[in-house]
């Protein structure tokens, strides 16, 4: 019997945010491996066997994924928001390219979900609607001068920054060092969406101008959008809507 | 009686590929929005009202839906993908900014949807799976100057990068442009992703060597995915898988 792998993504937290593609792989699956907080998001029932693992285990995940396919399981991996946006879906293609040959030729999908950039900026409402990149400022194996030059660069090319896991524990003063080569780049005010746990009950937005930013109003659980030097802020009665026109020089 | 815009993104194509929360707010909508195709791609039924409008009127279009929610209608606009992502969210916002105040008070909500790139990277594997970008190729707005530059430093700072509408009307010769920039910043045989009609039936993906790519692998619907210098190629009996590692430096 021939196993097969979904590498599915559950969406930012809100059940209403999942794709329909998603709840079939999941209601199909006889195994759902992930790290703890996600998995704890599948319903448990009889036939289907959770398997939750840590943080940073990334690759041992994927191999485990692979070894229950291989042995005729039907398994999802599971990452929130969209796993093929800094989470599982890289992971499991590595652990396929570096594994047993037979590893290429199994049964494996990449089921697209709500990455957290998208949820976040559709709670403000369009920052991300011109020209924009995401950087993923979690990453303890790629060198800091790197990511500066990658964060000036941007700047640069004036686009608008969704920066990822901008206070992660492997890298806690990388989002720090990330404004600072923000504030010399840009000499303006653009406006900095602190969006965190977006579609949970805990979701707080909050927009400062990039002079304010400061790394403390960021954690673990927070989306950082910068706008690009178009970016506009309408003040309103609640909350301002943050927009970039989709003819930003 | 007040009334309200969600401004929602229908995903690619495939019905199982829009979120429940899209679903909801079509079947309590009394008014759907949008360019002709994405409007077709709603059920009509006894009160709704369908208003389809041709492409390149997304302010006026935006304004006729503000005025509707301000009549009372529940109004929903519709776009492919996400409506945040070049398309009609920011139209909206930029309507709200130039026009009557009281239209900044509307109940407007975004409803994130499955963009392209993140359809077209799952497909192929996981080519956004470290830093990316997404370059906009259509607005003929913007100035030719201006993307060579964003095309160039996004380049160097070696992300992946998506471009969307690559075969515009109104500018079918960017893409040519933007890959001899590519060709001259990156000395390398990266993959090119063209994915066409992602998850509908005239879906088709081809992945070739940035040395051997042309213009004309692209139409008007056709998402392309450049690769970083990190972007693997995993060899197999199928289509290859496409990758970025997570550590990419």
């Amino acid at each position: 019997m021939s196993g097969s792998i979904a590498v599915a993504g559950l969406g930012p937290g809100d059940a209403a945010l999942m794709t329909p593609e998603v709840a079939t792989a999941l209601a199909d699956a006889t195994d759902v491996i992930g790290y703890i907080p996600y998995v704890a998001r599948v319903a448990p029932r009889p036939g289907l066997t959770l398997h939750a693992s840590d943080n940073r285990v990334e690759l041992d995940r994927a191999r485990h994924a692979l070894q229950l396919a291989m042995a005729g399981r039907h398994v999802v991996v599971v990452s929130s928001g969209d796993p093929g946006v800094f989470a599982m879906a890289a992971a499991v293609f590595e652990a396929v390219e570096h594994g047993p040959p037979a590893w290429r030729d199994l049964d494996i999908r990449v089921l697209p979900g709500i990455t957290a950039m998208l949820a976040a900026a559709a709670r403000a409402g369009a920052p991300l609607g011109h020209d924009f990149c995401a950087i993923n400022l979690s990453d303890n194996l790629k060198p800091q001068a790197v990511i500066d030059r990658r964060v000036r660069l941007a700047a640069e090319a004036d686009f608008a920054i969704a920066f990822y896991n901008p206070r992660s524990r492997s890298r806690p003063d990388g989002f720090g060092r990330a404004l600072e080569i923000l504030r010399d780049v840009c000499a303006d005010e653009r406006p900095v969406l602190f969006a965190r746990a977006v579609s949970t009950p805990e979701e707080t937005l909050h927009v400062v101008r990039l002079p304010d930013a400061r790394p403390e109003m960021a954690d673990m659980r927070t989306m950082v959008i910068v706008g690009s030097s178009a970016t506009r802020t309408i003040a309103r009665s609640g909350a301002p809507f943050l927009y970039t026109p989709r003819s930003a020089a």
